[in-house]
């Protein structure tokens, strides 16, 4: 099951440094995966505040559905992550599991059940095994503690080739608060709300509403806009944890609260980009820039087309500035565009204006630019002033590799 | 260019017999193929009419805008189509090449520039050198002659593995008509009207409006309802043009059309097959069917969602019945569908119902219907009695070769 690591791998793992108020274990509990961990537990000091946003999937996974109902709550202790083992399309069966591994926690814990949150990833249509969560739940539970961030991080992964861990600092007021972040994805990537599991945990003390409005907002231009094989995910689950130990003052307005957002926002994108550098068989990153769109909106759904074209993404693998299937996605978004002002720029290279290929076109350096493994796309549509850039990577031959045999 | 026979060809080539009013011929113009045909002429009886459907893409070809126009006319007298240049993304220098190309061909023949129709097909934004259409012209047209079907047919194909070619007859009240029809298409496959270049032509007498209703029906559950990859082509044209030669009476009701109506979709679906069939890299032949939806629409954009997805589809190149994609893919359309109502069958073997494995599920049927060539999805999605077909092909290696190198 290890993947061969991606070419696009970080050329360091960003350590994860202590966060007052969680503690981590992780072990192997034998769902799937052999020689490795496949649990991970975070614990949250009591008075946790939580945001998530997840999957819009309409075949959505029982963990998913516990935790939109548990969310209401806004508060969180414990968060138990299964790899192997999506626990999703598994029926009434499955939403059995989820009450059992909870009830097993808040038992365990001495807290509400809303107060657990839980997440699988692995497989789609297998039953859990969900005994061999609980059993391991005591020793995991004994060995909590402040430093297996990475371990933590690695128990999660499925097809992932690396780890993707992110860290920053951010002031609200006078007071200096840190955020850590991890989660894991690399195929079924096309998030519709967050992508496969991401976690960022802060010592900040922030209501729950305010949070899941901060998330939601850096959702969108993070992993909301990445794309690795337009196939959304039964069980993507991005949440947020605050356990307040940095005692900031919170009767502060949201001009107080600029920095951290910044900060959130910053490390979203960043484990976003862990993401699509991770895509499976990825062996390009492709950042795709739509401007002069009607709207917001439509320009990314004209990047999207772009990003998610497998004839825009082989011709990347095959290293081929073939902009004919750029205006090809453009056309096919069906959001207004004006073929007669089209623009595509190359790596910063005018390629086409006013609808067709520039004077005197050399490809020289959009060659050059195509043999590279950070490709940008900027494509102005002519219409109006909405703009929004996206990203993902390219279609090679280790993306069938891996699909053809994942469960094999 | 010459493209490795698709395992899904068809055992043979489907030859055509002369069809009253129609001569055509097939030469050599030099566009960008060497030692194959590439240029197209069909001439149509004086009074034929014509009926078209074409892409709608937003950035269509320069030959598909001129033929919406010329198409109000209803009639038609010579059909030009050449390969190696699709003429699309080209500006006012497409524009150019149209109306040169059609004043060229309508002074030749002495008819109006509006019963000219042209196509091109092959690469996206390189300016065509119409000058070697016209040049050719004369010579092409001497040759025209009613036994040059099969040439014709395969002097447009671009990524084409093989020629496609399909006849029926029909009766309308006491008259036997014909229909001969031909196409081409591989790659960049998600017709949304109609698919890359596809000729029908009959000698049944039919008006203007009556053909087109009729085209556009039959092209709703054929070429509307086939994939490849999800990339809608700038220049999908599907036309029949109908010769009147067989002389058929026009003052009959619907119902004396009934013969000629079904003949006619069961041309457009073998058509449509053969595209699908000739998919760029396909090894298999994939029918998704989707019941129990809330509308036709809804049952249709599900099953698209299923054809489209990457991960279905390289599962289906690796053999593998994973079905828990297809459950994803459901999950993704946006449409409405019941999770735990959810039925799923592959190969006629139910899989899953009720929104979760069937009890006791032996995958040995499905892992042996999964090695063969010909691929039966099956999903209900419990909500309503929507039902709709869509046909597609697997994800592979070959693909990505194809497409990574198109233009060198």
């Amino acid at each position: 099951m290890a993947a061969k690591l991606s070419p696009l791998a970080p050329n360091r793992i960003v350590g994860l440094a202590p966060l007052r108020g969680v503690m981590l274990s992780a072990t192997s509990c034998g769902l799937r995966y052999q020689g490795r961990d496949d649990l991970m537990l975070a614990e949250l000091a009591p008075g946790t505040t939580v945001a998530g946003v997840f999957t819009r999937s309409l075949t959505a996974s029982a963990p998913v559905l516990w935790c939109r109902r548990a969310l209401k709550g806004g508060l969180a202790r414990l968060l138990v992550v299964n790899s192997g083992n999506a626990n999703a399309f598994t029926g009434k069966a499955g939403t059995a599991s989820v009450d059992r591994t909870v009830a097993a926690a808040s038992r365990a814990l001495g807290c509400p059940p809303e107060q657990i949150f839980v997440a699988s990833t692995g497989t789609i249509g297998v039953p859990l095994d969900d005994g061999k969560i609980t059993r391991a739940l005591p020793d995991a539970m004994q060995r909590l503690a402040p430093d297996q961030w990475q371990r933590a991080a690695a128990a999660i992964m499925t097809t992932d080739s690396y780890v993707k861990t992110a860290t920053r600092r951010a002031r609200i007021g006078d007071t200096e608060v840190q955020l850590n972040g991890f989660c894991k994805g690399a195929g079924m990537i096309a998030p519709d709300m967050a992508t496969m599991l991401a976690y960022v945990f802060t010592d900040a003390r922030l209501p729950a509403p305010q949070l899941q409005a901060m998330l939601e907002k850096g959702c969108a231009k993070s992993f909301n806009a990445i794309t690795v094989d337009s196939d959304t995910s039964t069980s993507d689950s991005l949440m947020l944890f605050a356990t307040g130990q940095a005692g900031n003052r919170t009767d502060v307005g949201p001009r107080a609260l600029a920095d951290f957002r910044r900060a959130l926002d910053s490390l979203l994108l960043d484990l976003a980009w862990q993401v699509v550098k991770d895509g499976e068989g990825a062996s390009k990153f492709v950042t795709v820039t739509v401007t002069g769109a009607a709207s917001f909106r439509a320009a990314k759904k004209i990047a999207l087309s772009i990003a998610n074209s497998p004839l825009v993404k082989t011709a990347v693998a095959g290293e081929d500035a073939n902009w004919g299937r750029i205006v090809m996605a453009v056309g096919k978004a069906g959001e207004k565009a004006d073929r007669d002002r089209l623009a595509i720029s190359i790596g910063g290279v005018s390629v086409a204006k006013d609808g067709q290929v520039v004077p005197g076109y050399d490809e020289t350096p959009v060659t050059a630019h195509m043999k590279g493994s950070d490709i940008a796309f900027s494509v102005d549509v002519g219409v109006g002033s909405g703009e929004a850039t996206v990203w993902t990577c390219d279609l090679t031959h280790s993306y069938i590799d891996i699909n053809g045999s994942y469960r094999t």
